[in-house]
């Protein structure tokens, strides 16, 4: 059965911010290497970085007549996240419903499947992560659902989750960790920058890392 | 046989430089959603949206000699439109030929294989939509056919059809068609610019659209 | 066995800095159509062009110990050539690797997998071609091997050969090459400037390459 | 954290043996389209078909480790379902866990990555689903996790839930659903041998399913 | 507009057969090495070599509706050419269109696309070449077009043509072509057997074709 | 310069077949996993083992020329193996030149891109590792070099390096290592037949390997 879930649970928006801030490959690795949508998910233009509570789409192939519903059940602060039933490359989002969702406070996309107008979208600098940039025009007969479990890019993501996207990629928080990894991303972030220091300055690092003894340990040899 | 076909008709240009002022999402959909080419064939940098009368190059895979022979064949305001007749990402195309057809007037290239020198491809403004971008060189031995129909990434193209060329990907117009998808396009662009003020506003597409009495035929449920 | 090579031959700077002045196209074409790696090695941001000498990593999949460990062979001048056993996306390398080679004078990275931090790797200047981008961490538990001999991306590299890399893509020269090919590149360069000269004015390469008596006698038709 | 679940919900023998019975196509589609694997999970030989209940593996690429501890959980009637936390191609499994799995009355292996051994794996006739065929090894270093819920080519499976597969590819049944499906499944065989008999008898589809009406309405023309 | 075209001119049916003894990689160089599908149109299993008169099916992505309307136009002798107007993984056909089409005498189907049930297909010995294997379903909801042009696979298909298909892929013969074609498999497979009947002797292709003076006259050395 | 190599040092013929015995996998690990080629490298048909020396060919995209030649350098027990300078799809070997090679002895084909005729070559059992199949014929107009060192699917062969090459793929042996692999595949397989008695008798991977206790020291929780 095609259902439309209306109310889902979001996450503060000052962790979702602050989540933003990191960016996705801090908080993939603060919540412990989990929650990235495979790599072959790319921005439409080099430089956004969007973190935002999923509204999700279940959707058919070459069909994109749920993502006019999922419209409807955006507020500030969202992001949208569409994945087919069955792989399509077909241009599902153009500048139109874009218009709809900027207008809503909808902050960008994310779709496993094409996109197109991405000249307008540029321009009006709304972000999109897809699978291909495609033109193909789409029809609007079958069903599909909202805010529902999906899986999008080899990850699993569930409405209200937090995604974080930027250069690097796509990444999912799960609605209940977000202000854990929030937490482990500041230490994370503060330990870096110690790092950073040392290593611009020319520590290497195998010595700040205390990396030698295991190496040797290991058996590597120095010729 | 291999031969080069010296007269093709070509589109007023007045009609062709409509399609380029449309582009390519809207051409496609004013033409009933065909003549797309598929969605691995990207610019080579962002932003250009071009038209012209295809000149169509049929080539051996690794070889570009007849790409050579087509130069001649090219008048001001056309697009050359390469198709390798085996899959090869060799770069067939580079500065040099980019410069004799800047010469001659030709408005980019449209090439299912390689293309090199992008950088300077990129400063002189000669726009490229091509399969990958590859310094591998060609030899000159085999001979292939100039201005006869060809395949390109899925998309029949005949010497002389309009291409369109932009961020989104390659279209093809068919010569007698365009006339007939100039008008179409006028009449979407100004339906769509009704919607787009509306979507602006804040009004729904599912209202707009009047979706919302076919969705629930459908069998949609809110929940 | 996993060895560190420590001493190489690097090549003279003159040289290294010349190749990266003629560029991968030049350099591919003068030393005979070889060396040249896949397309599918692109930069994560346009515009640069480089050359340095190879100093090369074998290294497991997932794995990005011995990144740390090869940043020690590096100098002043070198890329970092790093090629996994078996083919992975992961995200070896980020913006922390990228501050500790950039203060060793490490020019940039070829990586055959996956990069992150893209966003602060273009921000500060780190050009690096790879894979793909992904923000996947990786472990640090099995050897490799640094300054060995290695297949990268479809190329044999020897550490101590020169690499050119730049929007066309990656280039090895082989060591020993080094000082013929940045001759042959001047002598390529120097004709390419007159054939040039002669497109932009409005001749044809048919004409200027001689074509036609061959064409002819292979048997082409113009109609 | 890493965790193996010890304890997980099965689904009655005569169930799985049920879905095994209908196959990947009818179970699919009598669960309303939903829970298939993506096509490139290929058998590594034609003719098995398979149910069996999901025991779950989350494992780094790379590293083999896990499937070790995974053996000790399953049980007769078991299915092993391997899910790299990022894409590898690396060869996880070959004969010798083969030999482990069989020994426990395992019924087969889906794994999103590479397998090894398959002249052995085909001459015991133990079927592994698997996105390549590779003999590259890994490494024992580093945890995953047993038991808890996964993506496998693009498809969400708990531990426990039902596992169909055959020469179409993969498909999940919520442990849940498991009856309801197979009723389903019944219902669905039982009206296609009556369509198969009347299409075998000559009938046409357009009449059996009463499309041309719809068809006409929808505006086809015959010409 | 969407048609179905209902006459058809078709190959004689000696012809067809004839070019069936052939096979795909005779066929193609007969006809000047043209008309070959792109090679990842696999059959789904080894061993079927057949010709047919092409039924071409322009189809939506994720839609086999006008399969069924095809079937109706298809006579004995015939082959089913089907593909989506964007590119789309889903499986559009299985055993019961099968028996439907093998029930007019159809002797199989080219889809650039998913197919579905290859276990019953394979006992029914229905042979399909496809893009993919996968029971994802389809709707029908959205008109196409039959017997009209179409690309398959990089290829112009036109009704009527003679689809010609073996374990090497699928090559098209332009309706107009057949006799000729025909006439140069013949010479061609009396000219190959010659050749075969030398080699298996112990000759050298190097002196059969009398290839060692160009050789040496392009520069080889021998060392 | 273009050369053929006429003498290349091959491996003893007794230290080649026990290779072969061993096949792809555990040659592969007793190796210490290196010398693998691309999982893209498939069999034409399965159950084919085989082992020889490697007469290697590097050849232009397209054409075939080289493998003439290359046919004349070949003796009883070696296996060819061919890389195109730029990836290519094109059908470069077929049913007559296998012929011309299992009249010398050769014992096999390795091809970093397409092959046709399968079915023959099915038939008359010479076994074909390809990255495709396709009928698409070559010209034969440019030169390339035999026995010398080349790249073939991302590993790096030499002249007289032994291949092995089995369900799982082909792996490369440096002629130097040949005799202590073979002593490594050997003790390997010894190893291997103890473990698999005893895992045939339910015993556990992690008690053989002793795995328990390292597995609790990386924190490993059962739950």
């Amino acid at each position: 059965m095609m259902v439309v879930v209306q109310n889902i649970a979001r996450v503060d928006s000052h962790l979702v911010d602050a989540l933003a801030q990191s960016g996705v490959a801090t908080v993939h690795e603060a919540q412990g290497r989990t929650g990235l949508l495979a790599p072959y998910m790319r921005p439409i233009y080099a430089g956004a970085r969007i973190a935002g509570n999923a509204v999700t789409v279940s959707i058919p192939p070459g069909d994109n007549w749920m993502i006019h519903v999922a419209v409807e059940q955006c507020r500030e602060g969202d992001i949208l996240v569409v994945s087919p039933t069955s792989a399509c490359d077909t241009g599902y989002f153009g500048e139109l419903l874009a218009c709809s969702l900027a207008a809503r406070g909808v902050r960008g996309l994310i779709i496993e499947a094409g996109v197109r107008d991405v000249r307008d979208l540029t321009a009006m600098q709304f972000p999109v992560w897809s699978r291909c940039i495609s033109a193909q025009g789409t029809v609007k007969e079958t069903l599909g659902s909202v805010n529902v479990p999906i899986v999008c890019a080899g990850a699993a993501v569930h409405p209200g989750d937090v995604i974080v996207a930027d250069d690097d990629g796509v990444c999912i928080v799960p609605h209940a960790s977000a202000s854990h990894v929030v937490a482990q991303c500041t230490a994370r972030e503060q330990k870096e920058a110690v790092v950073r220091a040392r290593l611009k300055a020319g520590e290497l690092g195998l010595d700040i890392y205390g990396m030698r003894e295991k190496l040797a340990a290991r058996g590597l040899k120095y010729v």
